[in-house]
């Protein structure tokens, strides 16, 4: 039922300590971090939505008495827990309203529920979010004072980071940076949210996909043809092997096409936040920094970024692979968590003059 | 040489004080406001950059004692000034670097100079900032925790703010938002920066006039051919002059088209920063809520953005016009000042332990 790991010993940690939460419509990871980012425990349980939110919060809150056990530390040496969760959501009144992939899990006050079972103070982010904080505090952002982190799955998730400010949106909507328009022409593709040419409609495993079946249409020297008459399915990675280990043309061209799609995208956010970095993670970044073919998808979107950004900037901002992986969204709602705590430490106390 | 007028009174006015400078290519404008942004004075004297960056910053500051004096104010309770420049600059630096408006003015220290002049302490933000944090602070951005202004004239400037949070990237390049990517077609106009398909190239003054010159050598209705045949110029003022008293199906449809882009921009703006509010000011905004053409520019802005943005964002968000004016800036400026002051007082003393 649970897969764990361990990280450093207790000895070598630095307290406070704080648990992160990673929320998601099959598993829910839970992490216990230190005061440095550096994780003592972790352990994953199967969200079983069906249940109810309810139970997912008492689970949850388990989970974290669990995974401190693991760490080795005393209960109360956790300090504060952070959830990072799917939308659509209310953050400031820690509801979670209708998310997509936990199905009944409508208008529930998350945050305070948890922070009930578990006994501690409870923050509340977007998943895209804390991917984007874990990767800003212990990442490849690590680094910067400011970052953007765009997250390349079935649609195209984003978080943006200034100083230590998360930028959340006044109506819970910010860095949604997948649903900025990059195609204004009357033949826009339609992106999942239902509007025309944002960059999720391109760059995204779906767009990807949308756009492979296009062009094989108008194609006959492809591999793919082949394959998938022998019944394989048109995936990302079934594009990644055909531009690999058959240097397909066509498969090689639909990948570059995506990165050209993200180089434009990160030209936007370069030219209205101008951070220090713009950071690429997810499963669709084709093997990332261990593989050629990943190296040369972050090749085509640098390409495409220094080609149409401002000199200073295409000089300037990094862009680069996240390097967390599937751990960057607890690690980033614990050091969400740090920061609230952080920020609460520095209040007087209650009732001081 | 001086234009001049007076607000509130000394004895109205709520100390401390702040000037704020507001350094164009023709004129700069000084402004001494109190401690809720209500102007007591304020004056306008020629740049004259033709006498160079030392004796400029020498003027400013003498333009700061005078604005004082205008204000009724004893000079040390001017607690600090605020300068908003045009670019390129080095802010953290508080160097100008090369800016377009002011030749000769080149890799000047501009912040220290005036600091020195006027024996106070100064702050330093480029000139889109400076109003973006006026209309934030005392305009229409008042009752917001966050705001976009997009400045409409010869180009396309952007402010973004947060919070208290002034964002101006870690190259001085933040809220280039002119320059962002809304038609990446390969027909896609060339912008003034020398990219293709930014916003700018689109919704500034120059983008409406090429615009215009191109519908016109297909038309041949307008009475802006005849308009030109009696050797008047075409500007947005003329058009503005042609779709009001004449009617003109074609100039209002290029001003329609320019309310569009804008628009497209919006929508990218509220999709990264999901701010309470998106505001437009500046010469190109045809009369502004004062005119019915202003209005319906505006309008069809809206329009667009609400049909484009997501739902929750196009109902909660305003777009609305800016409401100071030519004072956006200094007073911007000033309130920045302030900012630095106030951030500089929560410090403990220096030497404290």
């Amino acid at each position: 039922m649970q897969e764990s790991r361990t990280f450093i010993s207790r000895d070598e940690a630095q307290a406070p300590f704080f648990a992160g939460i990673d929320l998601g419509g099959t598993n829910i990871k839970v992490g216990v971090v230190d005061d440095l980012g550096r994780p003592l425990s972790w352990l994953k349980i199967p969200t079983e939505s069906q249940r109810g939110p309810d139970e997912g919060a008492r689970r949850m809150a388990e989970a974290v008495r669990e995974a401190a056990r693991q760490a080795g530390i005393e209960y109360r040496e956790l300090v504060g827990a952070g959830l990072g969760s799917p939308g659509t959501m209310d953050i400031p009144a820690g509801m979670l309203l209708e998310p997509h992939n936990l199905p009944g899990w409508y208008h529930f006050p998350i945050r305070e529920r948890v922070s009930q079972y578990a006994e501690l103070p409870v923050t509340f982010v977007n998943d895209a979010n804390a991917a984007a904080y874990g990767e800003f505090w212990v990442g490849t952002g690590r680094d910067f004072h400011s970052m953007v982190l765009f997250t390349l799955g079935t649609g195209v998730g984003c978080g943006v980071i200034i100083g230590d400010l998360l930028i959340e949106g006044e109506h819970s909507h910010c860095a949604e940076c997948g649903h900025i328009i990059v195609d204004s022409s009357p033949t826009a593709r339609m992106c999942g949210c239902g509007q025309p040419g944002h960059l999720e409609a391109y760059a995204s495993a779906t767009g990807l996909i949308k756009r492979a079946e296009e062009a094989l249409a108008n194609d006959t020297d492809s591999v793919l043809h082949a394959w998938l008459a022998e019944g394989r399915r048109l995936t990302p990675l079934l594009l990644a092997e055909a531009a690999q280990q058959a240097q397909d043309a066509l498969a090689l061209e639909l990948i570059f096409e995506t990165a050209r799609w993200l180089g434009i995208g990160a030209v936007d956010l370069a030219h209205t936040i101008d951070p220090d970095g713009i950071v690429f993670g997810g499963a669709m970044t084709f093997g990332g920094a261990d593989d050629a073919l990943g190296r040369a998808f972050l090749d085509r979107i640098r390409q495409e970024f220094r080609q149409r950004a401002f000199p200073v900037l295409a000089e300037a901002i990094k862009i680069d692979f996240a390097s967390l992986g599937g751990d960057a969204g607890y690690l980033g709602a614990a050091g969400i968590a740090r920061l609230a705590y952080r920020r609460q430490s520095d209040r007087p106390p209650a009732g001081a003059s």
